[in-house]
């Protein structure tokens, strides 16, 4: 243990985000979820964010930010874990829709992520990703709530 | 950014809530975490709803709310993502025990959904599932911490 | 719903851990989250507590706390779920390098305990697990965030 922060009396902030993909595929959102939250993270030593996406056929996880080579292989890797020629039965929206809710669950539509010192408290090599499951552009609504 | 709410010194409320399974399976139980949760919500602008399900071979998951066939696509695909076949070494229980831990944590156990305007902040098609992966019923405890 | 605790203007301790990895494999770590707590949860009643892994080749997870032959269930199933063969393009550090990070966005990277009485409100069975997704020992870097 190394630091550590106490605050009494935590405050909340909500608000509204909407990202727009481009299709299937994986994207570094990290510097729109910290211009969505302006100056609301000044003089904030310790606190708690929370991001919520609001679907489900995408998803949010934290990954490598600096190599775009890893999204590619995430991207090229979802379609042998989840197969798109699995005998699904719900596919009313094509033979990209059940692998895209089947996805969504298994990285998970919510994030939390700790602030320390002003900032998004992330590792080194942590960015937030916007994962598209589907493979025609969607615009995707997110819910954004801070604990400080 | 649509959307702003400000609340100042938040408050905590927690309970406990118990759900039956009917064996492996997908369950929308969007419906019973809203009783459980009662008038709790009313007046919350903003807020973070946590739900804890203390089980290794059960999980927790937010999918599509209004096809059932998404949740037999789920119950179907479970058992090609990770086959009751494979040689595991912990099967104590059955050939259904270690399978059940594995989708257990590929799922997670733990949800934070928004409070937005006094409901739970989810978007149109997504509900909440309990996911069951052990063959037979059982009896499911969760744990419900409400930040408002 | 069979017990309630409201609590107002809740307070917020964060604080920084290092846990050292041994290689790749799964680590029961819930008595070094609850060394590094301390004292801090005693009085608490309700609260929630946050774990964030700062690393994007490892994840934290939940799972049975008492049998060993799981973790090495999840240690042998993993390298099927996500191939170390998969033609991958990013393998800068090797063949584990990619598999890592995918395994680690599956698992995910946070978590969300509850507490209830004084103590991390597992059950019964459920025990915190670090695991480290490369082949090589590595020192990792967490945050703990506690909301009472």
């Amino acid at each position: 243990m190394i630091r550590t922060i106490i605050y009494n009396h935590i405050n909340m902030k909500q608000f509204s985000l909407t990202i727009q993909s481009q299709g299937r595929g994986y994207y570094l959102i990290t510097n729109q979820i910290e211009q969505a939250l302006g100056n609301s993270l000044n003089n904030v030593e310790a606190g708690l964010l929370h991001i919520f996406l609001k679907h489900t056929s995408a998803s949010l996880t934290i990954n490598e930010n600096a190599d775009p080579t890893v999204r590619e292989d995430f991207k090229n890797f979802e379609e042998k874990l989840v197969p798109r020629n699995y005998p699904f039965t719900h596919d009313y929206e094509g033979e990209d829709d059940c692998p895209a809710h089947i996805k969504s669950s298994l990285f998970g539509c919510d994030l939390n992520i700790p602030i320390t010192n002003g900032s998004l408290g992330l590792g080194t090599w942590q960015g937030i990703y916007l994962c598209e499951h589907r493979d025609r552009p969607h615009r995707r609504e997110l819910t954004i709530t801070l604990l400080y």
